[in-house]
């Protein structure tokens, strides 16, 4: 895992386990929290249209920016306590992503197959 | 930001230019894709028990390390569109659960106060 | 409750009831199917433009029918097994929602206080 | 659709109607803020064990009674922007569940196929 997230990482397994929740932390009740942290981001832009939300004020910013600092943090710690490394992952969904919507038939279109993966 | 993660951003940034996408990619859409992807995760662990969830099977754990890898990229690239430095933001939400939830006062309690902070 | 929600319940408890499946229905797990089911509807909708969502071609309304279905269910199954009525539920909190956003101070406008209230 | 829910659509749609909110209540906004709901919904039953979550004390009643009135509110809500019957989409998932998941093959099994269907 890379360095700056593994860092994360483990600030994250001392802040748990000083307080005695790894007992709460399984991934079945992290993915909940996961779900959690991300509807309170969604909440900040479900009224702003997509331009909206381009441009956001700096008090809603200040309040996403926290959103994605919450979500992040779980998801780290999720990824973490199944020994999943993330940014590997990730890289390996791109892969899948760049063989199936190759740029040439999916150029511009949303439509003809949505762009599921990032 | 890191630079592993810059690399994936990066790499995400590039992916969606060349199929002329970042029309779609505003911050309500990408945080739409986020929730949707971490729905799938969670319908994943949605019948296991917390237990079954720390020790998943090989095959779900490969479809929750593909979940954790879409959560992952639409992640990086929400914080990347809004110019948001995730680990910044995720060690700044850290520090401030470290105030709140004093170790002594919170050790082994979920009751007490949710631990809603990782 | 009412008469169809009644029904509709307790079409959805004989059906768990004769799978044996009870076991898997606490509220917990529930809440995460419902979750699951939201983001399925949610990405049908996430890269279209909020005009564009107003008026679905008949493929997407099919399938964001479909999804509307499997959450209804589940809220309803949810309720069910928390003894919770539902349209009470919902009533009771359009009565806050009544006196909290008054007509004249809230029209028109999802800034100054987001309609967080249906 | 159903009176009761037809009432409760009715009510609802003036609600919003006297509030000039119509223009924020597209399917795409809406079905954001249906998500936001649901994950403040998961976040009251995320530390709680499945059993604990079958028995909740009555102040976490309470709030997840609040939590599933927004959630039907905004469902409800939806279903009617986009003229769909709810009780009648329910019915024909739960139609397709039984055919589905016979019930000799799925008795009380949510691992040989995930239950994912109420």
């Amino acid at each position: 895992m890379s360095t700056e997230w593994e860092r994360l990482s483990e600030r994250l397994r001392e802040f748990v386990r000083v307080r005695d929740w790894e007992q709460f932390h399984t991934p079945k009740n992290l993915a909940m929290a996961l779900a959690g942290e991300v509807g309170e981001l969604v909440a900040e832009l479900q009224w702003l249209t997509p331009e909206e939300s381009r441009d956001l004020d700096p008090d809603t910013l200040a309040r996403v920016r926290a959103e994605l600092g919450d979500v992040a943090g779980y998801l780290v710690r999720l990824a973490d306590v199944l020994g999943v490394d993330l940014v590997e992952a990730a890289h390996a969904k791109l892969d899948e992503s760049e063989r199936r919507y190759d740029a040439d038939s999916y150029r511009g279109s949303a439509r003809k197959a949505p762009p599921l993966a990032p």
